[in-house]
């Protein structure tokens, strides 16, 4: 069984880090790469892309909010149109760099305000992926299963990837819990390895409440900027290993669904 | 005879602007638009390209220095690597942004500082040129004659355009005469009618100092940025077709060559 | 009489502008000066205090959200003290710069998205008013009347000066219509000198549904960043000199209240 | 004997970090804060103001150039004017911040390219502290002794505190080792604390070329970005107290000299 693990990657710009993208790159199968809106420069952007080419990572750009100060976690008020073009410009330039580098931008994923808005609004999110679709019909849409994004990708006849986190509690309707509530990150390694392991073999989770739901998911997301993620992300790895499946960049994974 | 007229457009961001681009897309024959760096946005992107679109104007990206507060006027000190990675970056940011409305980037023109910055370095130009290559070999560079520049596109295997400046005076080595020099910046209509009619017929310029020299060159350059440019640029091209010219896009100027 | 007439200055940074400031200098008796988050920097900033000074003008800080894409025009989720501390760095900034000049800011004017969501809030009005007594408690606060704002001046021990538009439509309830309503803009000569005289003579304006209000008010704001701003900022002075009225800066104003 | 511990802190803004100001603060006497351009928001100057606050540290103004991607290391062609604009329009930034924390800003230590190209210009350095001896005549420079920056600040009638550094090599004349050349950091504890010791006995450092020099200087710079800075701080100011030493804020030592 093949299985993706992404992670948000080279979200820096200058001197600026907020991971440790070297360790990261060695873990995940996809590398969802931070643009030049929220974080990003085109000197920290080729590095992801070359990085990802030593390690036959995947790469994907992660387009966010034109807002360095907030990290994109902002919603700010632009319209759908500029949005849009938000979101293109983004992709583009990372295609370019990736070009130049004789790589190939397999994949799209929103980061955080960005991301909130075009998952609540079904017009915006179909005008976004028919651009998207338009750029090039073979990126792929990382999404939460079930989501107004997964359902526009697909109707503007792009491939989506679901994804699962193995570090957040999820409620009785398989939505995240917020980060705010109690139980909502699971940092400790056994649960850890019991949720990844459960998914790769029973495709569910237990919620919050204690209850199994099952979780449709081709991809585990983990996180790059919280303290510990190398060594959490490393933990996804390597139980996925040992539950013999086989960690593989977002573009096979979706080759054989 | 077919010749181009080029000007930079799209240089405002938000609400910032500091040319009239409505008024001047309806002169210009190509599009210098500024890619975010220097000046631009996604939204002031698109509608540059939506404008030239509806004008027949080709559309180039004219990258500049990651430095709006100084408008891209100042030297930065970035390696070459990063020059042309964020050479890159913009190009294929106005790439994605033209396709997504059916249009393609015919042409690049440097901006400012990072211009003169690869016009001062063969091996950082050759290198700029290398990478526009392999984003697009059919991308036309916009230049003065016999310039590192020019040398660097045509050893890359790309195409050039050379460009005329009917309202700057030139010395006796076809060099544009400094700004801050008396007689540097020619204002007059009479005058810059009369230097646009000698270009377009004998292919020659009066200098400074009152010779003539040879000028090659299949473009105007026109300025969009200065009190009363709009009405320089009419002059422009209205004298063109006085001369039965033809004012036409790089594209088209270029094939002829 | 005395009566302010203030408008927004400097609203530019680097080579951008968006008003004449040279010509409204002459006009208005207060400036309130852009400091650095929406627009403005230590330059324009320096020219506006000096400008001030040769025109005998009064200078108010005008800080905004840190959004020069936006103009601060958009809201975004800061917390309460982030906002205080906002202002504070602000108000600070253009301080040391007109200290610099030997001058003085006398007052303070909220900008746009900044001003809204201060007027809105009870609680974070109050705290960023006692920032400002704690900073200088000479400052006065520029305000519309019967606002969160003017309430939260008084309380922090601030003293506060109320505002007229004489080109914007007021309701009923004396609050401004939204500018996207018909009528909400007055732009023709006549109706804006007749709102002067009628708000310098019987201190009311005629609303939009045709009823008469008192406006209690002892400043014009005057717009810079409109087209035609400083011709009817022109009309605005001369109509109040034509009904035998003094436009004094606002500590003037205020020294007399 | 008092001696002053400095480091510059703050040096973030948003969710971006360089250095772990919590850890850096128990350990200074003096923390010189980054003030919005090169590094530095409202938000976190605040932190820095409290924190300092609580552990009996003096506060000093860290002006950088306006320039958060290069952070302050790229040299920037700005007018003697603008810079001297820019570095009155951070320090009154930071100084209205403290004020609002019922603190106040003791000195001013010059970032980076900023403080170069201040530190190369005798006329630019005296325009800058007599801007800075308007704000506040009692405001102290820091610097490394003998410099151009030193002469001004006596010249503009400030008092300055001179700086050692005790993880760099100095040569025969006392100019710090470029980073670059071998030898030029000196990180491993045992030589550190030699170093130290041997500053605060006798006033003197060994160079890289093997010969004793006299060092003038009452103050230690200690680095805060760089790994292992933390540990090497705590290294330094142990080695002062083991020294009998007692370590105080640049206004103790400096109103003792």
């Amino acid at each position: 069984m093949k299985i993706d693990v992404n992670s948000d990657m080279g979200e820096g710009f200058g001197v600026w880090r907020v991971c440790d993208d070297d360790a990261m790159m060695r873990i995940v199968s996809s590398a969802n790469i931070a643009c030049g809106f929220h974080a990003g420069d085109p000197a920290i952007m080729t590095r992801m892309v070359r990085l990802a080419k030593v390690h036959g990572v995947g790469i994907g750009a992660h387009p966010g909010l034109p807002d360095k100060l907030g990290f994109g976690r902002k919603e700010m008020a632009f319209s759908a149109d500029e949005l849009c073009q938000q979101v293109v410009y983004q992709i583009g330039a990372l295609c370019a760099l990736a070009k130049n580098e004789d790589m190939r931008v397999s994949h799209v994923s929103f980061h955080a305000a960005l991301g909130n808005m075009i998952n609540r609004d079904d017009i915006l999110a179909l005008q976004v992926m028919q651009a998207i679709h338009r750029l090039d019909p073979e990126l792929i849409i990382f999404s939460q299963p079930d989501t107004i994004i997964e359902r526009a990708a697909r109707e503007a006849g792009l491939r989506s990837l679901t994804l699962f986190l193995a570090d957040r509690a999820y409620d009785a309707q398989g939505h995240l819990v917020p980060r705010g509530t109690a139980g909502a990150l699971i940092s400790e390694e056994k649960q850890v390895r019991e949720r990844v392991r459960q998914f790769l073999e029973q495709g569910t989770v237990k919620t919050i409440e204690g209850e199994w739901i099952s979780v449709r998911a081709r991809s585990i997301l983990v996180h790059s900027d919280t303290p510990g993620s190398v060594e959490l992300a490393a933990i996804v790895r390597s139980e996925i290993e040992a539950c013999s499946g086989t960690v593989a960049p977002a573009a096979d994974v979706v080759a054989l669904s």
